[in-house]
């Protein structure tokens, strides 16, 4: 593995030599229940980017720490871009870097929320990139791979946690940052009631149906051990994938 | 059911007292295969979206159609919105309409190649809402229904089409426009060999994968009666999920 | 004639083949007084380029339906796009049509507040094609016909309405509206008085003084035979004008 | 008169406790033929607005002397702004001085190019007065005047140059901009020929059009005598225009 | 010296064989405290840009007369543009004037609040240019000469008014325009005691911290002929400063 | 200390019961010569931050790792925002966390490249909040802080290296670096001489004059013996900026 922030530029214009790839963490920094870490999705990405960097020897980009989370701004601590202003970011990322050689852009993402905006993203980028007539443009391929939809992850969780899993601050993904940063372990009571199931909308409303910031999850199940474990699947899943995507036609 | 574009605005005024509920079909105006026509998407979009009206009396905006489809564009005919130019035009949209007190927005869309943009849109407009303090603002709601994704849809082309339906100028969206269109139903010899599967990137690398627009589909299964029965699936289960929508706390 | 939307990427490559010209309907979604439908502009827009394709065998793209309408948006049921909005989407429009090779475009309006914005998506157009580097880009041409000023068209309104046409909701666009939906005639009381003659500012402004939303019109003399006559009269005028602008050097 | 760029604050909320008014001229920087000023269209807004301060005692903005020329671009020493940060210019102007309390806003225009894309900013910038919800937002008022189009100055055209007078490069304003700079009257050999009623595409096809740059005009005509008429017909007729603008209801 | 608005096309294409500079005078339309002009930072720009111009034979610009002064705009008759916006405007002029031909841009600049934003736009401008594949976009260099910085304009700032001189509406900024607006000065009573020395947050907070308008000047020093100086000192440095930015490998 | 991203809402919560201040680091990612990491910037930014963080018990956001390098791209491995994108992103922090409560922000930057478009950012925000009319909007306070240009840290500098410091992939920085990753600790020969002091135009200007990224530096110098000191002098210089920004009126 290598990380781009700690490469130089000549050990960069070698790696292109040999390979188009990058892979790019893609987070977000914003509320995960009373004991989850505001950087949690950003954590994750990292650590398993990291992995899969390690397992394949690919290059790793900065993570991308604050994504789109504008439903979790009613909570303090929640930063979060504008989808229009994340398009931006990302068209300017991939300029520069399809500039520099890259082809192939593997984003490791840690959040739902991400989602929609960094595949609009993409297809914007596809077009700049032609009409900017950057050498290669018509050869750029992203993929987005959110680890914690990895088969092997969710089956992990349903056999761990079954529906207390929830779909915002997870035990699974609260799991993962108790293994990389252990001395980061919150502690707190949580209800045992949480709300589950509805639609997202806009932040007051979000604040109202889930008010401690939980979308059906119990995260006070997670260990850092299960932590270590999801890391690990999540990093084989997608060292896979990762194989896969650079040696597609 | 009404047409908004049928409507005079006291009309509008006298329906707001009794529902905030408004259907926006979107579609798209895009290369379709051989004998698909280019206005596949806009053109079922907007037929279901009046049977949904029909059903529930919902009001129906003017159908959107030009949408995100920059990776057709190397086929002649094809009009794509940037992501970035789709996502303000759906803001206007709804600032406009959210002044006008509508607070429950149903898309019914036609193009896969739409949701991430429309997504996208929903989140950056709630937050638009809430900066401008129009009232009500908090209280808005936006859904995406794609109507060849309800269930009762895939099943039947399921049925009909097995692994010919693909996933591009499918044979189901081909017979919904022959229903409506049973005048503009087009003849033409299709390749028995047709690709599948590949991811989708740029408009170059597109054509390239898929060289006369389809994507391991075979319209030529259309008929202008599975368009019927197309028809009538999607608009039952989109009333069905349109009521609950609006019922919804 | 053809449409644009219920052709085949084949039959379009075929048309260009043979011709550079497409047919772009452009109108709005806006109050249109008691009497008037919302969609009035866009109806007449399309009908006549409807029109002007059967009589000169041009290609005609999809209406774009929503335009610039902020000054109405204090009547609820009017969309509207902000200027800035509505010149991405016609660049958007124009830069994916030119890629195809289509080269004269001929806009017909139905909505005298789109005129600045259309004019001004033409210059910033024009210059963005060639910054892109579009083959071709230093041959296009637009052009903004609004059927409401043909010759011959207000030549009719003043011997039929005399001053009673006024400049919105006029009785020569709901008659054209009647013509094409006789099924949505509508019937209502209209105030004898009706104000004239105000410049246009703001939304809040305009419903002051217009407050059921016509400006000086009477469109209680609208029929549906007068529509037919405003129809085959911009019909003829504008596709003369479309024949001169395909053959000027 | 005073001009604002001559005045200090107080001296500025002195004159709001009396007058809400504000005249700004905006002008261009463009290729004006072969012995025009590149600064013609603004020398003439400045100097106009100026005399029209003196006659009726208005405050004088600035003028703004880049404006939209972008057909002008083939012709060396050429500016111009693209109409979307034109209106970006005229929202921040207008927003600014909205706050400080001026309310009606009396743009004096030298330049045809210009016309579209300001009646867009007026219609984009009364909305985003409201959506910021600046006190007296909704009082705000904008009037474009073209000092050409002035009666009084076209029939004088007419009269002095007949046909000869053209659309750009005019023997009229190039004669104004004589009378305020009578040092820099150019001399030249202009052909006899000249190209004119091409409409207006890219500067490209501009420039091949129109060779030397004028439109159809012989500005050799031209005196400084014929300046001084038609600068003190243009400051009669908006001076009267102006006054008529504020006390309008 | 030539002054670009006083020129014809011919003679802009005549210098350009010649040289490739050109100098630009930009200021701001903003509060100078109770006795100094609102125009005074484009005032001074201009006077010492003509000046420049006429001692190195260098081509001026229009000058650009309102920038950024958000922070001022708390006192009436400011007017700002945002930073976003003047970054537009500086791209466009640029990208017109390296169309043709010009590629030394030396921006002469009369207000402190210009500086970053200036700073960003030729960075974005630099990237832009080379995007547009403008002939010689990679020669274009800007820099950015604040008259006000100058060394010997400093310190006779320091020798006449020691630290009454302050940092905004300062006496010889005030100077200046009593030299070139001998007609315009104004008198006024001025507190002695005066507020220095703060940050510069949003416009509110400035207004509080400086109730007046100054920062810490005592503007009553200013005498027309301490004007005169200034502008002989910064006109010396600065055309030095000029004719080494033009020969500069 | 506290990292945002290691607290949950709660906390963050507590923490603006007592304090409204938030440090936020802003790095770069981009070529460092030959030896220098590409994410030096960040690398340094970060480090310090915590350790003002350590000492003062601010909070401290996640890094901004990619800045404004637009004239690095002819590097490989750089990579950049345009400043208009840096801009909403500034933006979009500042509004998301000024709705927590955040009031006094203060960024720790570690590349000069950023200080123009930041500082423009800083003015379009504060114009921002107060037209978002946040609660507070007034009372927001950023202030950028570069590290670099610590007294106590330019003198260790000079007295370490003199000359050799330079002005890019300076070894000062390069020592943080190496203090920080000891195990990313670069060899490599660096040719003696090196170019220095010419001005900064575009990216391809930029890898002529400096073939090797670096400017006027000699990193070799660099130890982490020197990178723990220049870490020590630096957090303690901010530390106490940072207690003075927050306790000024
Ligand atoms: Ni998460
Ligand atoms: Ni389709
Ligand atoms: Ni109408
Ligand atoms: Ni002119
Ligand atoms: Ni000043
Ligand atoms: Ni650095």
């Amino acid at each position: 593995m290598a990380l781009l922030h700690l490469s130089t530029w000549p050990e960069v214009a070698d790696y292109l030599t040999e390979s188009r790839g990058l892979i790019v963490p893609i987070g977000s920094t914003e509320q995960h229940g009373p004991i989850g870490l505001i950087g949690t999705d950003a954590i994750c990405a990292e650590v398993i980017a990291k992995g899969v960097g390690d397992a394949t020897g690919a290059l790793v980009a900065p993570t991308i720490n604050v994504g789109m989370a504008l439903h979790h701004t009613a909570f303090p601590g929640t930063i979060s871009l504008r989808p229009s202003t994340l398009l931006l970011v990302l068209r300017d990322y991939l300029v520069s870097l399809a500039r520099s050689g890259f082809q192939r852009f593997f984003f490791i993402n840690g959040h739902g929320g991400n989602i929609a905006t960094v595949k609009a993203a993409f297809a914007e980028t596809y077009a700049a990139l032609t009409e900017l007539q950057i050498p290669g443009a018509d050869q750029v391929r992203c993929e987005l791979a959110n680890w914690f939809m990895c088969p092997s992850v969710t089956q992990l969780a349903r056999e761990l946690y079954g529906d207390r899993e929830g779909s915002h601050a997870t035990p699974s993904e609260v799991a993962v940052t108790q293994f990389v940063y252990p001395e980061a372990i919150k502690q707190g009571v949580l209800s045992a009631e949480v709300n589950r199931d509805h639609a997202i909308y806009g932040a007051v409303d979000f604040r109202c149906r889930y008010p401690d910031g939980r979308m059906g999850s119990d995260p006070s199940l997670a260990t850092p051990e299960h932590g270590q474990q999801f890391y690990q699947r999540a990093v084989n899943d997608l060292s896979q994938r990762y194989r896969q995507f650079l040696s597609a036609e």
